[in-house]
């Protein structure tokens, strides 16, 4: 690999670049085979750090591909000065304000970085709260809060309970349980007795096995509890018990954490309190 | 409040719908007092589903004021029906995705829903391990695991340490260990010896005592750990530990998960693995 062939891309912000690389990603990943290197810039806030990244890019453009420039940046003079870099360069609020403005019929702020002020209210505690819970109720404890859990996943050792867990309570501020099923509830087919008064907020995660043996390998390599075998009977005998007591499910092998707590929080129909 | 005059701001996606949210809250919290409902609606990605939402906006907007959509719908036929709604409708790719092509001389694949594809890669597997190693080494655990550690946060209980840490492991894969400092070593106003080792990377949080209060009295109400006198002693022999030692600091009072998170990364250097 050749580094000056790699395209840079830059995500600029004058405030924490989540929504920059969010954009980025999103365009980016639909170009197969296109060699990029991301550089996220947040914080881009006054005049010479605009000015100083503009010389980057330009210094960048003359041993490279043209760079490519995803800005979040507000102030329209900053705007107006990073475009003029050597870049292609797709902004946020350059494109999307006016027409945003003309249809509220109301100027926009002027200030820099409101852009999670929201989190700074009820909703910001209600994450905090839920990663919380999250941590009390994690891997089978905390089973008196269950009262309280918005939803309680269950699924076999490594299967992505936990972060599945901890991304819900992050992001969205949902208060999510988890109980492992381990061999012992597998082999009699049922679900934990525990958790037979919340079988309507159960949600269960299985995965190939194979993918299931790769990581518990990395684990604990060449045990028993890694064996391709031992992986095969408990992803087969939890997705019995799924089906027995209907309990929704979803298949964690190809999805990120993203994908698998947007699309439990579609089907089990939990509200996403972030907003 | 009248429900009917809220505007809805639809978040669209054909798969999670994390950017859509992101780019409609940045754009969204600059106007002051325009009172908005977001409704979030991801995976909308076959020619039912989106004339069915189609429908659904246009509904909205005969009883209420015109809706805002923001797209990240890849599909260009999905897009210019959604685009048809009685609605103000910004589109991602319908925006910017003709001058990217253009610009790298490729064209975009046809696929939905290929945003997350590279986290199920190794930086996936990263940010897995990196949420491991922040459980394995919260509030002072597994301080044999800080030679594998991108940052050790310090800092009085209930200032943020354990969110932080799991923002930086789940969104970044950055292994971040985090150890209290409790009223014994704030009385002796040393770090902690088993920190000694670590000096150089040290990271310390603060928080306005009184927000400390609120929080505490959450938590513990009517408590000597929650009081006010409490948690201003508190609050300065931890800034004078960080002052004596000279390590870097952040005040979490106002600041939100995310940009705590992102002003941590800038002040210590860190590499943001997940892209």
């Amino acid at each position: 690999m050749v580094p000056s062939a790699e395209r840079i891309v830059y995500c600029v912000s004058d405030h924490t670049g989540l929504t920059a690389e969010a954009m980025a990603q999103s365009l980016i990943s639909r170009f197969d085979g296109v060699g990029v290197t991301y550089s996220t810039r947040p914080f881009v806030d006054d005049l010479a750090k605009v000015e100083h990244l503009v010389q980057e890019i330009n210094a960048a453009s003359t041993v490279g591909p043209k760079p490519i420039v995803f800005s979040t940046i507000t102030d329209p003079e900053f705007g107006r000065i990073l475009r003029q870099a050597d870049a292609l360069v797709l902004g946020l609020f350059d494109t999307f304000m006016d027409s945003l403005a003309s249809e509220l019929c109301v100027e926009p702020t002027e200030s820099v970085g409101r852009y999670h002020g929201f989190f700074n209210t009820a909703s910001y505690q209600n994450r905090f709260d839920a990663v919380d819970y999250v941590l009390n109720t994690d891997d089978g404890l905390g089973t008196s809060l269950y009262e309280d859990a918005d939803v309680i996943i269950i699924g076999v050792s490594r299967v992505g309970k936990t972060p599945t867990c901890l991304y819900l309570g992050m992001q969205y501020g949902i208060r999510a349980a988890n109980f492992p099923l381990t061999p012992d509830w597998l082999d009699s087919l049922r679900i934990p007795s525990v958790l037979d008064a919340h079988l309507d907020r159960l949600f269960g995660l299985t995965i190939d096995p194979v993918r299931l043996y790769q990581i518990r390998q990395k684990r604990r390599p060449d045990s028993p509890y890694a064996s391709l075998e031992q992986c095969g009977i408990e992803v087969s005998a939890a997705e019995r018990i799924y089906q027995d007591s209907r309990i929704p499910l979803l298949d964690t092998t190809t999805r990120s954490i993203e994908e698998i707590t947007a699309a439990l929080i579609e089907a089990v129909g939990l509200e996403r309190r972030r907003t």
